[in-house]
């Protein structure tokens, strides 16, 4: 994850050229990982940095925050967040890399929001406080034949009862901008400082209007998150225009192939829940509909993050 | 992994170029996945084939069974091998592709054996029935300096103490055919058919010479099945110099670059069990020495999968 330098770069230029946030700061560090952005804080000046980690790489971190010679401002805490004894009532700042693929899909959202509503002081600040989930068609033939309609003939053998199965799992991969077939619709922004955890279900509408006369066989949805705090904007985008990260597009594979035409709308709604069985799963219900010259389809499909 | 057509198209042309081994005999299908195996078998003339698969996707292999007008021929066991019924006392032949990475990494070989032990008649046959493990040496400098030493230096901190650990994990990589150094040497060949279970542990000597001055960085593992039983040889392989798979290899990277000079020998041996914790996970223990013009090293270096 440290070698998706999209994601690590910013984070870096964050702390790094905004010391004025975190001069004779107390940070808490969510899901610390090897200890990196703790590392970047204490070396931009943070008074003092926790850093919290559930998994054996809390042992790591602890070593490397050694070796680094910032055992004095570090404190590693080994285990959850819920659980654990933060050695000081307040912080000034948490900071976390929480995003799941599609934003939300396996993510530590929740663990942030409850580090924020436990120790962060008022007027404290979140880093990222913003993210934002967007939509946008593509033109996807090549793969869905090789994705999707391989299970109609498998070495001779139907198996397309795999393939309604495989159309529900959003599919992760790297997208082309060139297969880009209308505009990119915000869905959706969450403000870190202020949302609720209840705020991550939602059902959003979009317009998403062709700019050249296509087929749309998936819509692909995606992300930014932002540092609003910082001295000038800074922030990074996992969109299919953008530097590839590894969290890459999330694709949703329609059951038509929409035959749209340049200014026509492809309308409907995204409804987004974590499973109620396992809350790091995701639900995704998408409603669309297009009104067009050469195709008029209107439908509803279920698909499950797992 | 039906996607992975070097594995596939093997196991399909063995079934189909040699019906005589399938007309009229009873067929278990260890692990059968989508039942993709078991079609085959059944197409190819099989008396009646038994597909044991004891994930959800037994429901599928179902539904596809049936779909393709089989349900009369295939029965597909939901369950694990160890613990299912099978309606009848023997099988004539057992089939299935158990193989891991590093052909014993969360390997089904065990559940073959027992397969073979409770239901295969004498003289029956198993499907691979030979499988050799084969270890050669690469220069690797590009991808060790990504990989490995990457940790030294990680956005200006020293993160060697993640080297150490990731140096004891063999990498799952393609290996490109030119980087190889030395010859390839045979580890280990498992003859199927009549094996314990016991035989999956086992210590290999081996002596690899260079074929040129160059370095090496790491060792790599790979393996071959075999199908001795067909009308004429018939296997694959995973090896660098053969068409990919999705096994690829099993990059074991040493902690000295050695300097070696052709015609000069790498020797040692590799020590291979499952781990006495989990045995679907591998230990690994490498000795090896060179005594060259330019470099003389002798070490013993220990490596896990998980």
């Amino acid at each position: 994850m440290l070698k998706d330098t999209v994601r690590t770069k910013t984070y870096q230029n964050v702390i790094y050229q905004n010391k004025f946030l975190f001069k004779d700061k107390v940070v808490l560090d969510v899901g610390a990982g090897t200890g990196i952005l703790s590392l970047f804080c204490a070396k931009a000046g943070a008074k003092h940095v926790y850093a919290v980690e559930c998994s054996l790489m809390a042992d790591m971190a602890k070593e490397i925050v050694q070796v680094n010679g910032y055992a004095d401002v570090i404190t590693v805490l080994k285990g959850k967040v819920e659980e654990i004894v933060l050695p000081v009532p307040h912080v000034d700042i948490i900071i976390s890399e929480w995003m799941g693929y599609f934003l939300l899909f396996e993510n530590m959202l929740n663990t942030v929001l409850y580090a924020r509503d436990k120790w962060l002081i008022t007027d404290g600040i979140v880093l990222p406080d913003k993210a934002s989930l967007y939509l946008t068609a593509i033109e996807d033939s090549e793969y869905k034949e090789d994705k999707i309609e391989f299970w109609n003939n498998v070495y001779g053998f139907n198996m397309s009862c795999i393939k309604k199965q495989s159309m529900m799992e959003p599919l992760i991969d790297t997208v082309d901008q060139n297969q880009i077939v209308t505009n990119c619709h915000l869905l959706k922004t969450m403000d870190i400082s202020n949302m609720t955890s209840g705020d991550a279900a939602f059902t959003a509408p979009f317009k998403l209007v062709a700019e050249r006369n296509d087929y749309i066989h998936a819509l692909v949805a995606y992300f930014d998150v932002s540092f609003t705090k910082c001295h000038k904007f800074m922030g990074f985008s996992t969109g299919p225009r953008s530097r590839g990260t590894h969290w890459k597009q999330t694709v949703l594979y329609l059951e038509d192939v929409l035959t749209i035409c340049e200014g026509e709308e492809l309308v409907g709604s995204m409804t987004v829940s974590p499973n109620k069985k396992n809350a790091r799963d995701v639900d995704i219900v998408l409603q669309y509909s297009l009104t067009g010259q050469r195709c008029r389809v209107s439908r509803t499909q279920h698909y499950k993050m797992r």
